[in-house]
């Protein structure tokens, strides 16, 4: 069961989310913050030191809630290929489905912000994929390339490709993920 | 010759890239732009209509410089792939000279102000690009898709490796991009 305590905590992750995409992380005040998630201002700093320590915060629950959604369940026993594939259609789902953190996470990876979140904290939260990619290798399924190689191929594609304002000509669609996918596994595999 | 109206213009674009990237679009006001340009506020309305007429113009002036540095000269009586990889390293070349523009573009895209873009016009400079994958695509050397996703797998990788916050592991060098390159024309050639 949630406590009262996880639900204020949701409701200041989702006015956070508004809120920054709305009118942007210098207009964005505690206390409009507060506002919008319909708690008290003080009751903010009862969870984060300050207007930084939540923007922060914001970013990193939102990575963690992408790493797990897209790595969880994702079939470690089949081939390769069909793992990469479940996690590609996974975070297809999870862009469309949620625009919004998307939006927030490229705007904050572009502000000041961005130098005050521990990197790698966040990376350790993908490592099943960098672990996977480890074995394609050695197993000579995927080519032997700097792992940021491959994530970029994996990742970026996919994030563009997903959001509508860049693709306006783009259906997403299933034909569309797998042509997608077919592209993205001839770029990484040997 | 550059006249003295060309040299307020570059400086009223400079300084509006660079108080964008410091301090976000909301507080970069008129009258801290034109400080920052060294120009008075009566100037900047000789040339834009009011901030949002002068941060579209920015970004327009970037993608079209950006499309310029990339296209030009780009060699089309090579072969297809001699001709991407040329675009590629221009790309790579562009993206690391001039990081705070991609920093602005970035921001920007992700801002209201990006619906104010005519997307036609933007695209437009991008057209010789196009053209090539259509050639290829009849060629039977590049992959018979939809050219928004051939575009994705040319650019969004690009973007991210080239992005020294996001691949801090990726080092930029010769060998680096050949093998970017390999990877991208992998996943878009037939």
């Amino acid at each position: 069961m949630r406590t009262k305590d996880d639900i204020k905590q949701e409701a200041l992750f989702q006015a956070t989310v508004k809120l920054v995409n709305d009118i942007g992380f210098v207009s964005s005040s505690v206390a409009k913050i507060a506002k919008e998630a319909d708690v008290s201002p003080a009751t903010i700093y009862v969870y984060y030191k300050n207007k930084e320590d939540l923007l922060v915060s914001t970013y990193i629950d939102i990575k963690q809630k992408f790493s797990k959604a897209v790595l969880k369940n994702f079939g470690e026993d089949l081939p390769i290929r069909d793992v990469l594939r479940n996690i590609w259609y996974s975070m297809f789902r999870y862009a469309s489905k949620f625009p919004e953190y998307f939006k927030f996470t490229e705007q904050f990876a572009a502000s000041p912000y961005d130098s005050l979140v521990n990197k790698e904290e966040v990376e350790k939260y993908f490592d099943p994929m960098v672990n996977l990619m480890q074995i394609g290798i050695e197993q000579k399924i995927i080519k032997d390339v700097n792992v940021d190689l491959l994530m970029a191929f994996m990742f970026y594609p996919i994030m563009g490709l997903s959001n509508a304002r860049s693709c306006k000509n783009f259906e997403i669609n299933d034909d569309n993920i797998e042509t997608a996918f077919t592209m993205a596994w001839d770029a990484i595999k040997l």
